[in-house]
């Protein structure tokens, strides 16, 4: 069987077993969840031997320490793929939820009822915690999930989705409803993307590298964030001292992840006050700061940004700074060079902040408050498969409500038209 | 200018006019909308001189008389779309709606609110009310539209294109808001539905090939249906008057729509008692049918139906009759050669509609009621924009509420994680 083949056969296997899914009662599911904690449970010690095959080829590789710790399953991070597992099992199931329902006046009944999306199929990197995640969170949702991991996590993925797939058949799962490809050749990424009919649901997770390609070969929605460029707007009549603690929080509690600060922008009229402080308060966490000239004239210290630094992620304890004419500098600028993804303005002003909430075209936009709480579980989500930038279906973080969709059903007397 | 900057530079100028869409009250564009409308009602002279020279073209191409008709401009049908953007003037703005509110534990407020989605791009066939319908409710939901209509419309779509922008500006509309793409180079297509970040959702409308060339050029998103294969499944528990009449409509009312039934399925027990009833029903309307084999031992004058028949989409007084092994079978089968668009059973046991509803995989779920109830107008949504056999974003009939997405407003008083 070549890729092609392979990749098919798979999205035909999926699709069977989504239907089959699709028939399970919340309470099954949950028996079902629990089982495949316990099978993960009870494999620790082929999942360990599976992931130090894996932390022994990357070694050879030369793969960097940052990438060898992602990859790592310690018997900590298993009790948290476990734990998350059975976390779960105690959220609400939002699939046959009514959305709305109405009747009209030839007495026919409109129900919008929430039903599963099908098939999903899942492209990450190197944790080897999303394929258990993800998994479980399309099974909570009854579709049926297709993954394909990092090469580097390959033996470790195999290991838990074989305890994942034996642990959800014990209870009743059919085994297809979680399927890992295996095989390493990028092709299956590209059939898997253009299986229109078979696939309803790309979800990439990675470096901006591997998204843009999805992106650009998906025949099938895809829904992704490239990355996260996120703005702290600093308002003249903001709270100065809140803002510091905002934009050291939103830039040094995790400098890696999509919704940390990258930038900030300063009302012109405060920058004299308020950068100096700012110097200080970053330099003192290590944080290089690259300004205009505008902000270097008030801190000649700081590096001179270039043109690319305002549209930069740098995942790092780097930051650009910025002088804005007011609010709607502010905002035109965040709309311009943004990623849409989370914005937040301080400010004790409320018609700046209306006007920030309404006219800043991202995901998430705040108020007096740090860009890292877009998050599934910040949100009260209690889980995240993603967090999306587009704007159709899903925007902001993805919980167990948008790995569903709905349908209509309509109940008649013998209507006709 | 050539095609790639002429159709990069009107998406920038559609992303300007949306940014100014987003502030406008609903007051302000109704008042819009009914400016639009008179603008239409009163340049009818130029538009039906227009349409005439488009008529002259087409009849001088030898486009078929119903290609023409679907052309034409009649005084009526004006009348038609300036009273369709009257009605939206009538019909609650959901931009601005809040779909939900909740408090996190550290205080933090999150409100989910609908927004407009931004730039949409509408690709469609013949018809040149499209043009007033696709930027009409664009436009009541601040959204910018880039239309682009058929070659052989041009003209007329230029003229109501001229009159909506005219009307709309009168009142304050930016003018971009509403543009027609006036080359007939097919390029522009392929540039437009690869505008990222400049174009947020493509709605092609149209035949099955417009639709799936759309698609597959596509990086950004589409929602679409390739075409309406509905099924009516007449259950052994059927009510067979009631069968007869449904069938009867859902094939006849208007055969060349996408909600008009293809094909009918029959429980294999009632096969001999109903199939007589249905060819003489049907045969009395001029519909030809084509059945299988056990359906043509019962009414031999049936024309057999080839393997190609149960996945064509007539779209005439055709329809394709086959006989099964109860519910199950039904339901598989539609799920297999129907498209996820409408499907109807007709029966009198709870649990066949039950299980009917549940299984089959469609926009549009019906029990004892015509598949042609499938349309904006009939649910009640006041409007529609297309039909969705999409998952993802949109599902069946698309109003106002699908034009829109939605962004989270989080409110803190200093948060951070």
């Amino acid at each position: 069987m070549n890729v092609t083949e392979e990749i098919r056969s798979m999205g035909e296997k999926a699709r069977a077993a989504g239907r089959e899914l699709a028939k399970l009662g919340s309470r099954k599911k949950n028996a079902i969840l629990e089982s495949m904690a316990a099978a993960i449970d009870e494999s620790r010690k082929g999942i360990r031997d599976a992931n130090g095959r894996d932390m022994e080829a990357a070694r050879a590789a030369g793969l960097s320490d940052a990438m060898m710790d992602r990859l790592q399953l310690t018997d900590a991070r298993l009790d948290g793929i476990v734990d998350a597992v059975r976390k779960l099992e105690e959220l609400p199931d939002p699939v046959g939820q009514q959305l709305s329902q109405w009747q009209r006046p030839n007495g026919l009944e409109i129900r919008k009822v929430r039903v599963p999306i099908g098939v999903i199929g899942m492209i990450y990197e190197a944790r080897p915690n999303v394929t258990v995640d993800a998994a479980a969170l399309c099974f909570k949702t009854s579709n049926a999930v297709i993954l394909r991991g990092g090469r580097e996590a390959l033996q470790s993925n195999m290991a838990l989705t074989e305890a994942l797939r034996r642990g959800g058949e014990r209870s009743g799962m059919p085994a297809d409803a979680v399927q890992l490809i295996t095989t390493t050749d990028y092709a299956a990424v590209t059939e898997l993307v253009r299986l229109e009919g078979l696939v309803d649901l790309v979800i990439p997770r990675g470096g901006e590298k591997l998204i843009r390609a999805v992106a650009e070969q998906a025949r099938v929605p895809v829904i992704k964030h490239y990355k996260g460029i996120c703005h702290v707007y600093v308002d003249a009549a903001a709270d100065q001292t809140m803002a510091l603690d905002i934009v050291e929080n939103a830039k040094c509690s995790r400098p890696g992840v999509c919704n940390a600060c990258e930038k900030v922008l300063v009302d012109r009229t405060i920058a004299k006050e308020f950068l100096p402080k700012l110097a200080e308060r970053l330099g003192a966490r290590g944080v290089e700061l690259r300004g205009d000239e505008e902000a270097r004239n008030v801190v000649p210290a700081m590096k001179a940004a270039t043109e690319a630094d305002w549209d930069e992620e740098y995942l790092d304890l780097v930051l650009a700074v910025r002088t804005v004419e007011g609010a709607g500098e502010a905002i035109e600028w965040i709309n311009r060079h943004g990623s849409h993804h989370s914005d937040s303005v301080v400010t004790e002003d409320e018609a700046v902040k209306e006007r920030f909430c309404a006219e800043v075209d991202s995901a998430c936009v705040y108020t007096n408050a740090s860009t890292r709480f877009t998050d599934g579980g910040e949100f009260g989500m209690g889980a995240e498969i993603g967090i999306s930038t587009d704007k159709l279906h899903a925007r902001g973080p993805m919980g167990l409500e948008e790995l569903t969709t709905y349908k209509y059903i309509v109940t008649g007397t013998g209507q006709i038209r």
